[in-house]
């Protein structure tokens, strides 16, 4: 394999001058600077990304921190991160932290021995403790990190409450995320709004996971403590659709009898039969846009938004009734 | 931060010494390496991965390259890697490649510039041109492939044909998987194997890709070209789960007007009603596996086994009929 040595031997220069004029650090006469170039041609030298992460303290990785991979949502978010860094030249360390506080723990070390050029991070909280590391949150944006992109929960809980209230809900059920989750609360806070302006009761069902994993058990205590249930309001579609699919398994009409809303539009929702209506997340976009923030970052670029909101969209589907006249 | 110089200097010793005794490599004396392990605890020294990496040529990432992680398979897959390669200490640089030959081609120069130590594969073929880099594919492994883990996709073919044969199907229809993908042939064959010993007549549905986003297209073409289908052997969970919601769309009675059954048993199949029977791949152990095997390579470890295949199960659910008693 070439080696910078070998760009310095024939460009009749020392290593340090290759160096220093590769990474455009310190002064290289432009003698020197066109031998080099010469030099890298005709070796057709391309760097090693190891070695150009020693000199120039800082690697082409990013770490990216994912809650559950299970659940589509992330993968898809995943996806936009991806494609914006490989434009960027920069590549993915994956972690998938499974809301194990531990884990985390790990990844971020792993990362700073790894010199990542910066750190995206689904995960709630905790995360600030990398000294000198730029980070990006996604989706999950603490109110005191500086640095985010994430939809507008406030917004899709309004706009949830507002589908259902206007179908002429007995008993609405209102599933809470974590409530260490950000989104979980502003959501809540959407719903809560509306439904007190419209002077409709609910109940809450707080569930203490977004993961796959907990659906079974959301919907087990759904139907045993609210066995008169007609509408939900779900914190995700995943246990939007274990709820849906328990129901149709149970002969409970959907929507005659029981109506219920998601939330991010996973690829599922659309194609089950009777489809699910929800609140579209752009989950490609606050990938690819939190990408680009962190790029911007770490290059040091003007940086206009440092928290970045993106707007959400209800999707009326086959698990709502038809709006009342009024 | 704390370098190996600091830990040369207290131990007094050269830098070259440390390194050669963080290594093991060449010769240091007892007395030497007694004074840097002092120094190391006292100093609590943990080296920076990336220089290590350029003292050993080889770092502590591996590359791992799926084809579609919108299909959940995948996600699952990549969980089992992941386990495995943290617990040996190992990052995953992560790869979706989404089909596309050019993003391969660029995923694997970016793994060797990153003297990544090892790569896990789950897209098939043309990945033996990195020189030197030790490689395990996962899932698709061609008939040339030296090191692999796979599921007995025969079997499964066996497994699922015969389910079928054993329920009174009047038309059956086959989807195939891409015909480049290893696997979808070794499951024809073991589908036709069977279908030809019960003397049962079928037709095949070809299909061009596996990927979430080619459901749409085939399930129209398979309502379209075969009306009177009242039996079908999916060539994945995703293709029959979308073929399911569309027949339960059309008014198309399940399992009683049309019986199916898919393949790898992502978490949907069992959450949905009807819920999906299928051939349950053990995508989580295929990656854990892979991940070991990989390890092995790495660390030069005696390696019993270079090609691992895995059983498959069939899972019999609601999308089945009752078997006739014969």
């Amino acid at each position: 394999m070439t080696t910078i040595k070998d760009v310095a031997r024939l460009a009749g220069v020392s290593v340090a001058t290759v160096s220093r004029a590769m990474n455009n650090s310190g002064y290289v006469g432009a003698e020197s600077r066109r031998k080099i170039e010469v030099a890298i041609a005709e070796l057709n030298f391309y760097p090693n990304e190891v070695a150009r992460s020693l000199y120039q303290k800082k690697s082409k990785f990013v770490g990216l921190l994912l809650p559950d991979i299970s659940n589509p949502f992330f993968p898809l978010l995943a996806k936009g991160v991806e494609d914006k860094m490989n434009q960027m030249g920069y590549q993915l360390i994956l972690g998938n932290v499974q809301e194990n506080m531990e884990k985390e723990k790990e990844y971020l070390k792993t990362f700073a021995q790894n010199n990542v050029a910066g750190v995206l991070s689904a995960i709630n909280g905790g995360i600030n403790k990398l000294g000198g590391i730029p980070f990006v949150m996604l989706d999950r944006v603490a109110d005191e990190e500086e640095y985010g992109v994430h939809s507008n929960d406030f917004q899709g809980g309004q706009l949830a409450a507002t589908a259902i209230a206007e179908r002429n809900p007995h008993e609405i059920v209102v599933l809470v995320g974590p409530r260490n989750v950000p989104g979980s609360l502003e959501r809540l806070r959407g719903i809560e709004e509306v439904l007190h302006a419209r002077k409709r009761t609910y109940q809450l069902l707080e569930t203490s996971s977004f993961q796959f994993d907990a659906t079974k058990e959301t919907t087990s205590e759904l139907f045993a403590r609210f066995p008169k249930v007609d509408s939900v309001i779900a914190s995700n579609d995943v246990h939007a659709l274990a709820i849906l699919q328990e129901a149709l398994r149970r002969g409970i009409k959907i929507p005659e009898e029981l109506q219920i809303i998601g939330y991010d539009d996973i690829p599922f929702s659309k194609m089950l039969f009777p489809s699910l209506a929800t609140i579209s997340q752009p989950a490609y976009e606050i990938g690819y846009q939190g990408a680009e923030l962190l790029c911007d970052r770490i290059e040091d670029n003007y940086i206009k938004e440092k928290m970045i909101q993106l707007p959400v969209k209800l999707e009326v589907r086959e698990s709502l009734r038809k709006k009342e006249i009024e």
